[in-house]
């Protein structure tokens, strides 16, 4: 599987990780799912496909081809987690990968993955004062084959440059990051959970660094990537969640810059998202203008499943519209529901008073968030203006949100082969 | 003028450092100007006083009486630039205040002010990936008499108390962090220009530092103080600014967060500025919903003068409806006009199509941006859907924002003697 890194003694120094456990109970489950192979994206949604570039310098991208590697000594390496241990973010693996960007200094600099450390900045870096920053989440798996996957990497490099360009930031060719963090992946790949529902996610990251206040563009930037074992969201046999949906909190707004992946998208939501704790409800519910349409919950996409007056069945999300983060996850439960052929999919605004209509009418069915960190995340109800909405996903027959995740599951966990599940060779 | 230090030798190292460039030629200018003293504050504004506190815990706030300062060795001390040479933001000072948080510790820890340098933060701290930060921006001022002012930071104290809470991120006495920073001051005392139009700039910062993943409420924080000299922003005798006021980017809006000094308000900003810079506008004017009300300019609050259909000249600006930061420059602005008596103010929405009425019919006077960072920047015109709206703020005689200037001028160099500006002894 591996193939060797410049400076090589990988094999080495990989008898001396410790292993992680391995859930050896689930190892050799089947799975009965079968999803037709997509070979094209039907959708009318906004592509993320990488460019086609034709230039090779550095004001335009690094290159993987470049990119040097400095191992930990073996006695760096940190011993591994119990699965069950594993909260979310909070265990890093042995490495990280930099690359550094100064304009002065003619753009894109060398990638390098090195032993976790630190990061030092100046304390007037951009991103300190002025959120100069974005991030990605992706993750790899570990397949019932033992290979490992990578799902979908390209959409999150198109997003992550689209964020890059309306943050003043450098852009690169996804294509180069995705080769280096694939050989990130290899030199941690012990850290990759033997396991059919845990993952390994990866943050990468970029960050104005320069040294200056003043609201201004960043000459420098560090693009950085983390990883971390993270185990499933799913523990129970029912993991809905409860929302708050109250009209005097918005998250993104028109001429804003809601639809990309910034940090500053996500500082101000902390005092709402602690609001809906205070009062029992495990994720906030955003909505948007007078008419209280529903946008986003949490850090997911959303998805409403009903029955039409005409006994129709329909998905139905909030468009792409500026105010939306195009969702890897979202994008993909709207193309696998399209290959079904079993109901109408709608983007659209969905207000709340249609929530609350279809709900006394019994026509509500299923309501669920959708994002990498937890794939897809039922919902149960929603406290709005006093009244407490009961969604009956839960109670559903084959309901759509567990088969879309068992599809996704069975794609990323390689259950069945799929091009959206990259093996990482 | 200084007490000493606790570890004292400060006017042993004080002989060591190099001479800032004195301003001669400008040290002895009088000043004409009278302003009365103003014993209270008789806006209905928010007012920013320092709560009372009774309790001492360290989970409350950190105390001045814990500073422990750690000196630069004399050959670590840095050449002070010419005040020719003062770009805004880019020199900083020999030494810098922190304070570090953290609530399994206890809350907050003992503050430092130790040698400048870089902050070494986990690869993971929410700072970087969710812009858990704020800031805010005051200055000291070297008198005409020698001594150095700092101008009204209890209103800073108390903003940036409200940024805090809003981010999840721990509040402080406002008096405490002030005391430290005056010592700070003290320390670094030779680098507050001995000029006349020069000042001390100064940027308290908070930023979440816990290094994990997931967006939700930072258990650690970093409390630090930098300071730069900055140079005026007013070198010709015309320095007003041409705006782009374009409908299709938004700032802040209900329900967010524009009313508080989040770096998140900032990052999505640099778009919209390069935007402005490419049509030669120097400046962004924010506009707000359909009517297109004016909000902000730039970084700074905004300020119309004109006269009404009745002959009546009015000082509007927009209300602190939660879209507008509440500014201390603008606050000290209403405050000093409300006293002159000489004509009306409002604080109440003002929309573009109000602003081209005015401008048609000549009776549009003035218009100027108000911030710390400028004091106060007055406005030549208005690229707006197609069209350039001349603002004939330069062609007024003694205009409000010259004397509204000139009077923050003479308290902050302390040519009158006024509550606002804090001698620091």
């Amino acid at each position: 599987m591996f193939s060797s890194t410049k400076q090589c003694s990988c094999k080495l120094l990989f008898q001396f990780q410790h292993k992680l456990r391995q859930s050896s109970k689930n190892a050799s489950r089947s799975c009965s799912l079968k999803v037709k192979q997509i070979l094209s994206e039907p959708l009318e949604e906004k592509k993320y496909e990488p460019e086609q570039y034709d230039e090779t310098d550095s004001e335009i991208t690094f290159r993987f081809k470049d990119l040097t590697t400095k191992l930990c000594n073996p006695d760096q390496l940190r011993a591994k987690p119990d699965e069950a241990d594993l909260k979310f973010g909070h265990i890093f693996t042995d490495h990280m990968l930099k690359v550094f960007y100064h304009r002065k200094l003619g753009g894109w600099q060398k990638p390098v993955i090195i032993p976790f450390e630190n990061i030092s900045l100046h304390p007037a870096s951009k991103v300190l004062h002025y959120a100069i920053e974005l991030f990605e989440g992706m993750k790899v798996y570990r397949g019932v084959d033992g290979k490992i996957r990578i799902f979908r990497p390209e959409l999150n490099m198109a997003r992550m440059n689209a964020s890059a360009i309306s943050s003043g930031l450098p852009s690169f060719y996804g294509d180069e990051l995705i080769k280096c963090i694939k050989r990130l992946v290899e030199v941690d790949q012990e850290w990759v959970p033997h396991s059919p529902t845990s993952s390994l996610y990866m943050r990468p990251t970029l960050i104005g660094i320069d040294g200056t206040l003043g609201v201004q563009q960043s000459e420098s930037a560090l693009l950085f990537t983390i990883m971390c074992p993270v185990g499933s969201y799913f523990s129970g046999s029912d993991d809905s969640v409860s929302l708050l949906a109250d009209p005097a909190y918005t998250r993104a707004w028109p001429g804003g810059c809601g639809d990309k992946k910034l940090g500053s998208n996500y500082g101000p939501t902390i005092r709402v998202q602690k609001r809906a704790l205070e009062k029992g409800r495990q994720q906030v519910l955003w909505l948007y203008g007078p008419d209280h349409q529903i946008t986003e919950v949490g850090t997911m996409n959303i998805f409403v499943f009903y029955e039409d007056e005409f006994g129709e069945r329909v998905l139905a999300t909030p468009p792409l519209n500026g105010l939306i983060l195009p969702g890897v996850t979202r994008q993909s439960i709207l193309q696998l529901c399209d290959q079904w052929k079993e109901f109408r999919i709608e983007q659209r605004a969905v207000t709340m008073s249609e929530i609350v209509q279809r709900s006394r009418s019994g026509k509500l069915l299923e309501m669920f968030g959708a994002g990498t960190a937890c794939i897809i995340s039922p919902i149960r109800s929603i406290e709005y203006q006093d009244e407490l909405i009961e969604v009956p996903t839960m109670q559903q027959q084959n309901p759509v949100y567990h088969r879309a995740r068992a599809e996704l599951v069975a794609i990323q966990y390689g259950h069945i082969q799929h091009p959206w599940a990259q093996v990482i060779e």
